[in-house]
């Protein structure tokens, strides 16, 4: 979880005069060159300090893992985060999952008229904070601007690139019958932390999204040489839909233990409370990895040694493992000693979530 | 100029069932997978067949170059193309600029809730056809779905990675007094073809877009061993703000000859009707390349054999010359003979026309 510790810094462009995004601020002319080097320059830096169409930027490896996604969350601001470090979290996270070392983003921006200057400058200030604790660098960046009513204040979109300096192969097809699968800590905080704020509830202790860069523990493991089979971020539509997209892609059967899926005691309050289930809550910093059993042991350590460092709650497990029949499908083993289906989001729990 | 041939296919998605896309197009549950399995992947394509959270690729140089672009284009069909051509294009153009072969893109779609599907349907053909023509994969995708009257029916991000396979240092900083800066062909054409037809302008022939990839003239201009020290596409506020950029970061004098700008008539007298100036109007297939007097002649002759090929008028042209003082500035000798000064755009001339 990355917290905005510090807003010491004044914003760079005179609010006096421009106490809001313009049409201009997009266009091409003057007002976007002021933003340009006055706000985004001086905080980002620019690859050898040159302005330039693009980043030239020279890598380690010939292998690289290349992802996109964009922001559109509602309340820009929440607890645990806020739309800049969830673009930078969500980017370096996708990097992570196909084992790569998240190392470059590009910042894409598209504002709408009339967006307040300091709230720019707030996402601006996040953006970087997140991009330095997770060791990437923001190197190109592009910002548009849409008339009043045609936007949502601020939309993000960050592309990444990362190297892979193994040789494993890391995704669903490498997933075999026996693996085990393991859940990095406890689900359900990012997607009630957002609801939350929406529905303008208040529990005894607010709860905070999990957003975070997994690529620091994902190195863990690779330095460690855990075999990993697969790996995937429990984003939009949650558990439930991460182990269905494996399920189907790696054309297997996973057989998950409910009473073992960590959920803590408020999030499943306010589940209850919202009608909402945790297992297709969205997550922004936990991740599940399909490991052969011979390394589930050692893997689980790494997890539980990283959050302990961190200071966090132990709360990574294994939840089940992977059979081969019936295939394409998730297998809950409920509380109650039932067996039922868990199926694949179906419809929208939770719009604009990340 | 990318034009789109055949609307043989019809939407893989069933209309009758989903006439507009919904917000749980972008939610992460069954229909965002629909969307992706039946829409994007058979077009698109995936690395490997693999459906990860990043594309995984292998790259023949350690030098790359990265960019992002969002476009946000109004309206979305225009004469010469639509906002997918233009997406893949103008992301190209920023790699190619840099002196990259362009290789891969990302593509992220913000979609507007009840979006009509067809629409959709016709923007990701647009954007297949002009990444088939100009070389590119689109690896890698992400999708967002936000409610009715928070964006504007489409908008996409598109990143790009290219590979570098020659030494020269191309960049603001290689522009020397004494070189020579050729345009590649005449101006004003993408900025007025989108105003055409926001205005319901009618002209006695339609002026089309100058939409188009720029990266295979580029490659001619460096395989025939030209010495470039600089490149810049005329997107975003016109010829007039690239020199002015250019100017700026170098620290040079550029001084212009006005009568040399080639602008079709047809151009020219709509930007009289509109009151516009051709020097800072959009375009989306020029650009100025700086090289040394020694090469201008012989760089010139390719660009126009380059024309001549594409059944182009043979525009291109030497323009002007870089000086040394007074630096940071751009001099334009007007066709009655008298210097001015030709400063980068200052607000906003035409809002949203990329």
């Amino acid at each position: 979880m990355t917290r905005l510790k510090n807003f010491t810094l004044s914003c760079p462009i005179p609010i006096q005069q421009y106490p809001t995004v313009l049409l201009a601020h997009g266009g091409g002319g003057r007002l976007m060159h002021q933003l340009i080097e006055q706000m985004f320059l001086p905080i980002f830096g620019s690859p050898n300090d040159v302005q330039h169409d693009a980043a030239v930027l020279s890598l380690s490896s010939h292998r690289i893992a290349f992802t996109t996604d964009s922001y559109v969350v509602r309340p820009l601001f929440f607890p645990g985060g806020d739309i800049g470090s969830l673009a930078v979290h969500g980017t370096v996270n996708d990097l992570a999952m196909a084992g790569a070392r998240p190392l470059y983003l590009s910042l894409g921006f598209i504002l709408e008229e009339g967006l307040p200057m300091e709230t720019l400058w707030r996402v601006v200030q996040s953006l970087k904070q997140a991009a330095d604790s997770a060791n990437v660098k923001i190197v190109t960046g592009d910002t548009k601007v849409v008339d009043r009513g045609k936007g949502d204040g601020i939309f993000i979109n960050t592309a990444g690139v990362g190297i892979l300096e193994h040789n494993q192969r890391i995704n669903p097809t490498s997933v075999q019958p026996g693996d085990i699968i393991l859940l990095s800590g406890d689900i359900g905080r990012h997607g009630i932390a957002i609801m939350a704020v929406r529905e303008g509830l208040e529990f005894e202790t607010t709860i905070e999204s999990d957003s975070a860069p997994l690529a620091d523990l994902v190195g863990e493991l690779l330095s460690a040489n855990i075999e990993i089979h697969c790996l995937r971020d429990l984003t939009r539509g949650g558990l439930a839909s991460a182990l269905n997209e494996i399920a189907s892609a790696a054309n297997v059967a996973i057989d998950i233990d409910e009473q073992k899926i960590p959920v803590r005691e408020d999030v499943r309050g306010a589940c209850e409370l919202l009608g909402l289930d945790p297992l297709y809550i969205a997550n922004e910093g936990r991740f599940i990895a399909f490991v052969p059993s011979s390394d589930a042991e050692r893997a689980l350590g790494i997890m539980e040694a990283y959050q302990e460092k961190r200071g966090d709650a132990k709360t990574a497990c294994a939840i089940g493992e992977v059979r081969e029949q019936p295939a394409k499908s998730v297998i809950l083993n409920s509380k109650i000693g039932v067996d039922r289906l868990l199926e694949m989001l179906s419809g929208e729990q939770l719009p604009r979530i990340c």
